[in-house]
């Protein structure tokens, strides 16, 4: 670790050549970081006429439900992704059969995919990011209790279409670009 | 700049605390570099029972025809960032009307978003990054010229889905994670 007062690391904003915009850049070591929006993968699995909803271990929204979902990774497509956020959060193997939803964040920089899914083989339970996983039928959802905005969404939309094929949802009408403070995926 | 030999910047591959994958660690500063999968963002622009086409200026593949589609940025939502790509790359106007087509790329870490759209006003031309914008009939598209497979996948089904709601396409059957070598999108 330095002892020098000045800043360090990519904390310098600069518009490299031939570029239009602002970029973090390191005066240290001349890296750039191209910092652009990132994409959270995940899915409504489809259970005995309900859906399997994951409660927080982990900031923010600890305690609350949430759809298995996260940071899409290197190197994997988003379905791929998807099914590895199911098996991590939920601990469930899933077939996917359409993506549900496509929900932009500008706030924080998300667009979110979300697929609809079904088990592929039996069983399901908490992984290390989640207290507990529970199959809700439609009437039992706990939506007071739901983790971000996003959730309720894509569960309305699989409600209102639980089989055949999907034309994905976006934002609600006026609830865009203006999520309200507090609305986001995973950290 | 410096004149240590040592490696600078976010070279070093390390497990972050609380974290189950290597990132890359600048051990100068203890900056770490999470990179994950970049969005693509672009359009099918349909005029007068055709499709605009940008002709590249830039590397990779300079001189091919391509969709207008590039980055997404921080801050913008996906439909946004789409419109400013086909006003940045093909000067022209557009209303999207659905999502058309969503490609993983995973060999380049890259998702496309790719819409169906209008001319919400007349006009077009090149952008900085394309030698010409041309208007093609569908019959006349330079089959043999496009700049990378997934802008031949979004013309295909852009053909076959020109009006109504879309069920957005995906990578074909067996060229999902497996494409050709020399496939990318904007770099």
């Amino acid at each position: 670790m330095s002892t020098m007062s000045r800043p360090r690391g990519p904390v310098t904003r600069a518009v490299p050549p031939g570029d239009d915009r602002e970029r973090a850049t390191c005066t240290d070591c001349g890296f750039i970081h191209y910092e652009n929006p990132k994409i959270i993968v995940g899915a409504v699995v489809l259970v005995l006429g309900g859906v399997l909803l994951c409660r927080r271990a982990i900031q923010p929204r600890r305690g609350f439900w949430t759809l298995p979902a996260g940071y899409m990774e290197l190197g994997e497509t988003a379905e791929a992704g998807a099914q590895r956020e199911v098996w991590e959060e939920a601990r469930a193997r899933v077939d996917l059969s359409g993506l549900l939803a496509i929900y932009s964040v500008p706030r924080i920089s998300q667009v979110q995919l979300i697929y609809r899914a079904h088990l592929s083989e039996p069983g399901f339970g908490p992984g290390p990011e989640s207290l507990d996983v529970q199959a809700f039928a439609w009437d039992e959802i706990p939506w007071e209790s739901l983790a971000f905005p996003t959730v309720t969404w894509a569960l309305e939309a699989a409600r209102r279409a639980p089989v055949g094929a999907l034309v994905p949802e976006t934002n609600p009408p006026g609830d865009g670009a203006d999520m309200p403070a507090g609305a986001c995926g995973d950290e």
